[in-house]
Order: structure tokens, then C-alpha cells, then sequence
């Protein structure tokens, strides 16, 4: 686990859309971050407080999370200055960089003379076991999506968040970087050996109590062909006991895959289904999550009332309209 | 690649199932194996010549192929003094055990200095795509199993075996440790990274001539929750034109999961032709393949004939009656 709570790190970021890793932290777990730290030629601003490393020291930080994708696939001299700096001062540094911290000879021996962590959360940490599909207690819900980057881990973030405030148990579960950055642990899911990725899953879910619900990150899509192997271990590895379809409609073909269309949201759900319940015959179909960015409001509306028509199940957009409906639907399980 | 022909070292084999990789050569790749090296309290004996390093040198033997399980986890004095001697005399050596020839001091620096190579074939030794799903031109089948290790392997070998011997373009694809060192190369799917395994069977089944075959190794069972994501990268990576269902009709439960029960040949083919459909849409269930060897040949004959009937689909043990049905039903296609 990464050592809360943060500062976050938005460097020279050229707009609010590399910030984005700081600001889910500050969406999602504000109480996370103490504040930000920006270098002068800075365009994101995530609502933090601006702080020094000395402020964020006195403030209780105890890691710089850089929460700003680096352009040109390097860590630069004027970030390295920082980052060596709070190493000095005693802080643990943590990243979801492509290029990995532990890769910079500097930032290794500062953070050996320091006695810190250097923390590269693309990377396993852990020899995770091969799965044993031993039936775990406790709820599991999981988004599977028509195609990737559909919306899944705000749609798992959204309900966890909205189960909390209802005084529900309830825990989001990161698999890929920027959700283990926001809550501070998880599995780097793509990045895990092939035999070991439902096992990694069954590590990140253990047995909890019979009322609590871990909201699984979902990755990929069964539907796209390079990443289908990752949300089949994460169907079963998690044994979710709800599945949540995601989708968003206005793609013209499958991210990355101009050849492959998306299916439909009934494709999607049977099967969906049918794989879930080689782990969990109880799994249902609980509701479904659209994003409707490029939708006005009007046309939102539409849209939902249309899929959820069609489909009988509680179509909401999480992000505009809230979770609530679908943790309605999850409560009811 | 590794470098053939092979001197096959069986060690101090307790019995022949511990020399399982080198029977499976020499059954397979005769062509590919000079010779046999066994030690005095050797009991296995794959039918090839006994050698010395020297006999085998001037046979023409490039690779000693550690054709054998080793006992206890370790690589023992006995078989370094052989392989240490195998490097100085110029062979290279190629391995499937868990623990790696590259991890042993002693022949990592006899290696280096005799400049040869350690073929770890557990361990990828490419730096694999991400799939980009694009239809290559020739044609693949893949074995699904309703279980793990049911004869999926020896399946695709058998196949391919006939094709050639019939004339036709036909090349196995191995996905695992046996298969690459029965034929010198392939890609060990289950040791990659979970992002890049359907780009993996990609690189592994390029762009081919119309009327070629790929026999690609089948892995795992979409049925088997520890490894069912691996299965699902070979269905999507693999894009097959014609799948083959492999069963072993006495199995108690999944293999290693007493929790699950295997699934019928039915769901098999629903599930897998579904899947299939994703990638190549012209999919079809060539046939099945039933592992008999728990039958006498009256009751495998009777069983073979009542699935027959019931699927509607050519069903035989390649081992026993040969592959020729199968092949016949991919050479219609």
C-alpha cells in the first residue's frame, strides 16, 4: 500500500487532461491529498491547495504521487529536481508512468540514502497465486464494457462512493494504475504474468462479510480482441455476484480496432452472463451504465429511457445522474 | 529458435513419464533428434540411440535438450558435469524446467564462455505486440477443451502430422514448453504479460499462404476459471477458421477446481464458436477429439460413435484411430 496521505505532483502539466490521475484523487478521495504542487509554467489546477514540499511536509503528506502524464517519454531535469528533494525531506514517491521510477539511477540512490519507497504501481509488487475458484464470501460487482475506456472505473468509483454515503460497507478495488493511485493499492492487472491473472484478482477480493461489496475495476472487453483475456480472468478471478453493462454509443468502431464494430448491449449481456456463471451461477445483470459525454442533456435522457425500455434494466449515466439507481439495484441482490 | 537436430538428454529419469518432453520429440520430430544421453541409473528410453556428447557432436547434434523433469527443484552435480562438458564442446542448451538454466552460475559462465546460448522456453524471449485484431491471410485451427490438459497438443501435432504426410502446407504452432522444444520455437503463453498475449499468438501465426494450415497449440479451457483468460487470447489472437473440441469424458471435476464440474460438449461449442465470432466471423466446429485412454477400445469405439451421433460432428482419438477424419473435415473447408 502507498503510504496516504499525498501530495499531488501536477509539474508542467499543458492542460487540465494530463492532470487526470490527480484529479480523480481529488474527485474520488480527496481526503487523499493534502494539496498540489505545481512548477511555474503549470496549466492544470485540480482545486488544491498550492503547496510547498515543506507545507505539504507540516500538512502530515507522507507521498508525492505525480499525477501528470510526462510528455516525450522521459522524466525531466526540472521534475527531478523536485522529486529528489522530497525524497531528501522524507517523502515515499509514487507513479503510473510508462517509464518506471526505479529505472532512474538518480531517484534510486536518493531514495536509498533516504530510506524511501520508490513506488511504480504499473508494475506488480506481488507474486500473486494461481487461481483456486474457491467460492469467497461477501458481494462482488463488476463492470464489463461494450468496448475499452467506456467509463468502467467511474462507474465502480461512482457506486462505491454513493454505497459509502449510505453508510453501506463497500470497497473499490483498482486494477490498472490511476485506480490504485486514487485509493492508494490494487493490482496492475494488464501487467500481470498470463497464469496468474485470476489469481490476482481472487488476491485483490478476498473473503469479506457477507453484506460488504468490492466494486471490481474493469479492464478491457470481452468484444476487443486484444484485451479480452484480461476482463475473462477479471469474470473469473472476481466471481462477481452483479455485473454492470458499460457503454458508450457514439463509437464508429472498436477503440483501436477499425475493423471490429461494437456489439450490442444484448450481446454484450449474454455473454456476459453465460462466462459469469462458470464462476458464480447467482451472477445477474444488475443495470447498466452509459456515458453520454457527446449527448446534450435532452438527448441523455433519451437515450436511457430508450436502452432501459429495451432492455428492463436501470440505465443511468453515473457520472451525470449519480450511481443511486444502480446501488438501488445492487442493495436488492 | 533453438538450433536442431538435438541431443536429447534423459539424465536420471526414474521412470518414462518423467522423460514425457523427449518422447514427444522423438514421436513428433524424429528428424529432429540425433540421439539419446542417459546417465547409469537412467530408466527411461525414448527408442533413439544412446550417445556420448562426442557421438553425438559428430552426428551433428547443435542443442542438448533437457528432456526430462528434474526431482527436488533443483538442477543437480550429476547432470551439470554433462550439460557444463555440453557447453565447452560447443552445444547450446534448451530447457522447459521451472527453474532456468540462466538462473545456474556455473552454466551461465561456461555459456558465456564458450559463447553458446541457454534456451529458457518457459520464459518469452520477444518482446510481443499488442494485437491489433487485423485478418492475416491463411488458415488456423485451434483446440478447446472442455478441461485443461486433455490432449489439446496432441491434437494439433497429430493434425499436422497428417496434413504433411497428405502434402498439404501445414505447420504446428506451439504455445507451451513441450510443443517449443518438439519443434524449436513458439511462444510460451501462459509466462506473458496479460496485455500482450493475444499479440503473442499474433506474431506467433503470421500472414501465410491461402491454403496453409496453422495448428495452433491449445491452452487451458474457457471452462476453467484459473486459466481461462489465456484460452480466450488464443480464440482472439489465434482468429481461427475452424475450431476442434477436446474432451476426456472421465474427469470427476476441472482439473485442480473439485468445486467444478466440466462443462458438456455443447457448451463448449456454444461458448467457444460465440467467442470465435468475435475475431473471424466465418468460425465453424471442424470436430472433435476424445481422449480414450481410460476406455477399453470397445467402450472408446461406443463412445466415440454415441458423441458422433449426438453432435453431428466427425469425433475421434487421434491417438488411437488417427486424425485423418479431422483433417478431412478442415480440408473441406
Amino acid at each position: 500500500m502507498i503510504q496516504t496521505p499525498y501530495l499531488l505532483f501536477l509539474g508542467d502539466a499543458p492542460d487540465s487532461l494530463a492532470a487526470k490521475v490527480a484529479q480523480g484523487i481529488k474527485d474520488w478521495r480527496p481526503e487523499n491529498a493534502v494539496g498540489q504542487f505545481r512548477l511555474p509554467d503549470c496549466k492544470a489546477d485540480v482545486g488544491l491547495k498550492d503547496m510547498t514540499l515543506e507545507e505539504a511536509k507540516a500538512a502530515g503528506a507522507k507521498t508525492v504521487v505525480i499525477g501528470v502524464a510526462n510528455r516525450g517519454g522521459y522524466i525531466s531535469d526540472a521534475w527531478k529536481d523536485v522529486l529528489i528533494e522530497a525524497l531528501r525531506m522524507g517523502f515515499d514517491l509514487a507513479s503510473g508512468l510508462h517509464n518506471l521510477l526505479r529505472d532512474e539511477n538518480d531517484l534510486v540512490s536518493a531514495a536509498r540514502v533516504a530510506g524511501r519507497t520508490l513506488h511504480d504501481v504499473r508494475i506488480p509488487s506481488v507474486a500473486y497465486p494461481i487461481a483456486n475458484g474457491k467460492k469467497r464470501s461477501g458481494k462482488r460487482c463488476l463492470a464489463v464494457g461494450t468496448d475499452c475506456s467506456v467509463g468502467k472505473m467511474y462507474t465502480g468509483l461512482a457506486m462505491d462512493a454513493e454505497m459509502r454515503e449510505r453508510g453501506m460497507k463497500s470497497t473499490f478495488r483498482p486494477t490498472g494504475q490511476t485506480g490504485i493511485l486514487i485509493t492508494g493499492g490494487g493490482v496492475p492487472l494488464d501487467a500481470v504474468i498470463a497464469d496468474f491473472m485470476a489469481g490476482a484478482v481472487e488476491y485483490l477480493t478476498p473473503d469479506n462479510d457477507a453484506d460488504h461489496w468490492d466494486h471490481i475495476e474493469g479492464q478491457g472487453s470481452l468484444f476487443h480482441v486484444s484485451y479480452s483475456g484480461v476482463t475473462m480472468a477479471l469474470i473469473h478471478g472476481g466471481q462477481p455476484d452483479a455485473l454492470i453493462l458499460s457503454h458508450e454509443p457514439t463509437r464508429p468502431h472498436m477503440r483501436g480496432l477499425p475493423d471490429y464494430q461494437q456489439p450490442s448491449l444484448e450481446a454484450l449481456r449474454d455473454m456476459a452472463l453465460s462466462l459469469a456463471h462458470i464462476a458464480n451461477p447467482d451472477c445477474v445483470i444488475a443495470g447498466i451504465s452509459v456515458n453520454t459525454q457527446h449527448h446534450t442533456e435532452d438527448e441523455a435522457k433519451a437515450y436511457l429511457a430508450e436502452v432501459e425500455e429495451r432492455m428492463g434494466l436501470p440505465t443511468v449515466d453515473p457520472f451525470r445522474h449519480g450511481a443511486g439507481r444502480l446501488v438501488d439495484a445492487l442493495d436488492a441482490i
